[in-house]
């Protein structure tokens, strides 16, 4: 470019003078603050050690990928996995490093489904000798697998994919084949392109016990089964006859990853194919006996959705990092009410304010609730690995109900921060071209947000059924009955002004009034399940956001070491975090008479006091997530900031 | 692919069976229902008449652009808009044809600032010399147009903006200079590439009257002021030395369009650059005259944005129409408490009703609130053309919020829509990978959406102002003011369960108690403008959707010659439309004694019972938007759906 514009600066005061005041205004710790964030993780220290290495490689340079196309951009994708994987042989990497540098790079790898659910399936669900034949050849990446369970027609329901897997007991084989086009394999990430194996979901068909062999066969379904099924050669990376494969295109995110679709016609596996660590189906009989465990199924959804909620917190912060940074540094108008002729910071606006500060207390929120959650997860599969399978039901409701409130409470965040970057939050550069397409996928996938909260209900409802069983008469008003439930005392409103341990019971008390709600619809006025609906999801909801209040509450006693600055910011966080959804909800608080109409009619007021005492830290509260200026797409001269 | 899949149907019911079925269970007469929204308007002789024309040109072919990298898409989209230019010549198409073309096309053109803000300015600010220059070259494409307004450092405030146009009396010219790099023109559509002129608004710096050619001159800025620049050579299509000018790249959507930065190096330009209708520097003296009519440039923002306003239900008809078609054909999980072995179609929930349906009810709202809109713009025009400036400053404030309101409305609705469609909605073939990521510049450009609301609270409490000149003392509460305000008498709740009309009502009590609150926090207490910026927005929210719900509600008494059917169906979906809204905002109209609690309460219950009822009409109600699969980016071989 010319050298006129060589020698520009921008307008006084500059971005990073600016960033450099914000920082000594505030005398909060970062590093002490991170560190304390991060305790028991080496996540810092790997991150300080992995990321000179990606930025080294010009491959993993990001400048110019918002310029390929689709298909460009998968090829870079996969040339950047395999690269990966050479550098993990290289560096000596553990899986942890593996999985960060991926974070870094943040592509979805196509490499993703081979190193997750692939891996993790035949890990949980092959027999000991599958496991011997096939986890060689995973860990040295001999096959490279993926996972095929969702179809055109069927992805919630899991009961009614159409793939059939038909056992002939003439030849010992299973038959897959996709009967109808709706039964077409979907959406199956590294299937498109890159995988040579899948675990392949298909109804399992097996001949009516008791037929004579003359007779023509009639089947029985067991259900949706896994199979492992080799989809193309390892030499040429063609399917075989009787495997339809390919890519299903571009999408509304996911550029990096061959999402799959499959069909198979009459396509002949041998019995081997079928994962039989639970399920298993005689050679010689064709007689199915029953996984022994189901549960242990049913755990490995539940860690993938408790996962999704920890990985949550870096979406978010990755956001209110660039809009607390962008919106202190961007200057718009003067104010009104003042002679003074300099522009003000657009963060120091309250409407810019109530967008972004509330989600840099969401990020912290939903790091304490991913935390809790990891633990509670870590000691119930020590009580399953000993045979108490009864955390189960509680884990699982647990994991459904925050994946959704916390997916979309990041994919809505995340567009909250973009847009309150005004214009430039639309920019190539604003960082948030790929965070946020690619985020949207977490709302559907793992279980669709809205679908998902009815298992949640479903378990409060059966949980408020124990509680009832003494309650007093049906006759009663809800809120009397509700309140009986309570101790039979008038319900007193909470002291949320003063307290934060009181801030935690008026969730709990709002939820449970909710739950009692759809308790007494259900099980006593036996309303049906599907006019329930709505109601069901908002219980979800209160239920959910009621653990995150009450482990962010509990977070803030393991802050006492840190600055006084440092343990006031995080608790107006705390209040910030609550208050917000309070108001928001603030009727079924009402209704609940956790509150009265009075607070909450000063929460608008106390919200905007707490956001004018967070303001001066803004920047240092995003920092301590020390989110690379790599991932956030960031390409100064000075990457400092 | 392989014959075996070519034989393959969907599984029963398809699609087009499931759709055929929605439409036979309602008799809403679709065309009847067409020809009263478009009625007055040839919206659909003109799409039956250009629609087959496009669709003939390969050039036009949507199929394999997602696939395209974004310089490609760029020259892709510049290809068609040289085609579309051609068939207007072609088939002699006037103005709304064009643009009607370009809507479906669904490219934002390269060449769309020389169609709208371009020949608009000129043809509104600049003299009538001016426009006998450049009148004709425009009109022939002999010379392309943009503009160039927004800069690195400013784009809300553009009294803000750093460049340049420094009146040298010497010479006569104008030097248009960047003194900094925040001074670079930035995002100005079809300037990156396409344009070789371009509107430059700058500041105008002239000399202080009365200094004497041997003193070092002293200069006094007038403001921003367009200039006409020619920014590229016709033949070379080079910037001339002095400009420096390129497009910024890939951005979040928007990838058709060449959005442009632009910097100037002490370049001069005639006095005649200056657009001098209003605003005029006399050559020999350099001494400045004030526009005559400012009210006019103002006039021009209101039309721009009563134009989003307008133009917001299509981007809303067209996600609705694919979310109720794709809804109604897809079938996920029986029935809980049916025996009943049928998957139920996904639009039978109503956790998948309450997202998409009261969406469905906005698009007919902002539909009559668009007319409406145009209506008053038009008779307010002729005011203003006959020397009356009045109706100015409510219509500012009506487009302003109308437009916030509008485009949020639409944009977020938009996503709802894509994630009402599960799985799906995050496919190429959705519909929503361009629609989305385009719309969502629409809650920035013109005025962000947070910004321009402080403008209609400003006019609102101006109206306060004259009403409450008469009121009670300063010592009675807010809301015995407020209720004084109304007449003196205790308020009483509206019979929003029976009345159209009340419903309207409970609307204006709820924004005029809000307006009396910022007024009485401004005017009467004096409270900082900035501190009240949360309140201002949501004030200026109020009014803006009780216009909506009020026209929607006039719009009623204009379907009499329609079906019972379909209107009781119109009437539900203003009712949904309006409790909607109510009951996600409920705290205010309780505190303003617009509806009681016992009211508040019953709403879930009413709106599930609308849903209900607008259900087995929903494809219809779509249908009736006419949106041609061609802008639905749709493909199939039978495109009657």
């Amino acid at each position: 470019m010319s050298s006129f514009v060589d020698k520009l600066k921008p307008s006084e005061p500059s971005g990073s003078a600016i960033i450099a005041r914000e920082r000594a205004q505030s005398d909060i710790s970062v590093d002490a603050l991170s560190q304390t964030l991060f305790a028991g993780d080496d996540y810092l220290e790997r991150q300080a050690r992995i990321l000179p290495i990606l930025t080294a490689e010009p491959l993993f340079d990001k400048k110019q990928q918002a310029n390929l196309s689709r298909p460009d951009l998968f090829k870079l994708a996969l040339a950047r996995a395999k690269l990966l994987r050479r550098l993990v042989d290289q560096h000596g990497w553990d899986i942890n490093d593996y999985k960060l540098a991926e974070t870094l790079v943040d592509d979805v790898s196509p490499y993703f489904l081979h190193m997750h659910m692939f891996v993790t399936t035949i890990r949980e669900q092959a027999s000991d000798e599958q496991q011997a034949h096939f986890m060689p050849l995973i860990i040295s990446f001999k096959i490279i697998g993926a996972y095929a369970q969702t179809e055109l027609g069927h992805g919630s329901n899991v009961q009614g994919i159409e793939l059939q897997a038909r056992w002939d007991p003439s030849t010992k084989e299973f038959i897959l084949h996709s009967p109808t086009l709706t039964a077409c394999k979907w959406w199956n990430g590294s299937l498109g392109r890159t995988a040579n194996y899948a675990i392949v979901v298909a109804q399992l068909l097996l001949p009516k016990p008791g037929m004579k062999a003359n007779e023509k066969p009639e089947y029985v379904s067991h259900g949706p089964h896994p199979f492992v099924v080799q989809v193309r050669d390892l030499k040429t990376h063609q399917p075989p006859e009787g495997v339809v494969i390919g890519d299903i295109g571009p999408k509304f995110g996911y550029d990096t990853i061959d999402n799959a679709y499959m069909l198979f016609d009459n396509f002949r596996i041998p019995h081997s194919a079928l994962l039989c660590r639970y399920a298993k189906v005689n050679p010689n009989t064709g007689i199915y006996s029953k996984p022994a465990v189901p549960a242990v199924v049913y755990g490995t959804m539940t860690y993938v959705r408790s996962l999704i909620v920890h990985q949550s917190r870096l979406g978010l912060a990755r956001a209110v990092t660039i809009a607390v940074r962008y919106t202190s540094i961007r200057r718009q108008f003067k104010d009104r009410d003042s002679t003074n002729g300099v522009e003000r910071a657009v963060l120091d606006y309250p409407t810019v304010q109530i967008r972004v500060l509330p989600l840099v207390a969401a990020t912290y929120a939903l790091h304490y609730t991913g935390l809790a959650m990891q633990k509670i997860y870590k000691d119930a599969r020590k009580e399953i690995e000993n045979g108490n399978f009864s955390p189960l039901a509680s884990m699982h409701s647990m994991s459904s109900g925050l994946k959704s409130l916390s997916t979309n409470m990041v994919a809505d965040g995340i567009e909250t921060c973009r847009r309150a970057l005004g214009g430039h939050g639309y920019g190539g550069g604003s960082g948030f071209t790929r965070l946020s397409p690619d985020y949207l996928s977490r709302v559907t996938v793992e279980g669709d947000n809205w679908m998902i909260t009815q298992q949640v209900a479903s378990y409060l409802i059966k949980r408020m059924g124990e509680a009832a069983a003494q309650s007093t008469g049906a006759d009663a008003s809800h809120l009397e009955v509700f309140s009986a439930l309570n101790g039979g005392s008038p319900l007193q409103h909470y002291d949320i002004m003063n307290s934060d341990e009181q801030i935690v019971e008026a969730f709990r008390r709002r939820a449970s009034f909710l739950v009692y709600g759809v308790y007494a619809d259900r099980i006593v006025e036996k309303k049906p399940w599907t006019s329930l609906m709505i109601q069901l999801n908002k219980v979800s909801h209160a239920q959910s956001i009621t653990m995150v209040v009450e482990f962010f509450q509990e977070s803030l006693s393991s802050h006492e070491h840190l600055s006084t600055t440092t343990q006031a910011a995080l608790r107006n966080l705390y209040r910030l975090f609550a208050y917000h959804h309070m108001e928001r909800e603030g009727n079924d608080f009402i209704r609940s008479r956790a509150i009265s109409q009075c607070q909450l009619d000063a929460l608008p007021g106390r919200i905007q006091e707490l956001m004018a005492q967070i303001r001066p830290h803004a920047v240092k509260l995003v920092d301590s997530w020390m989110i690379p200026d790599y991932l956030l797409d960031r390409y100064t001269e000075n990457p400092t900031l």
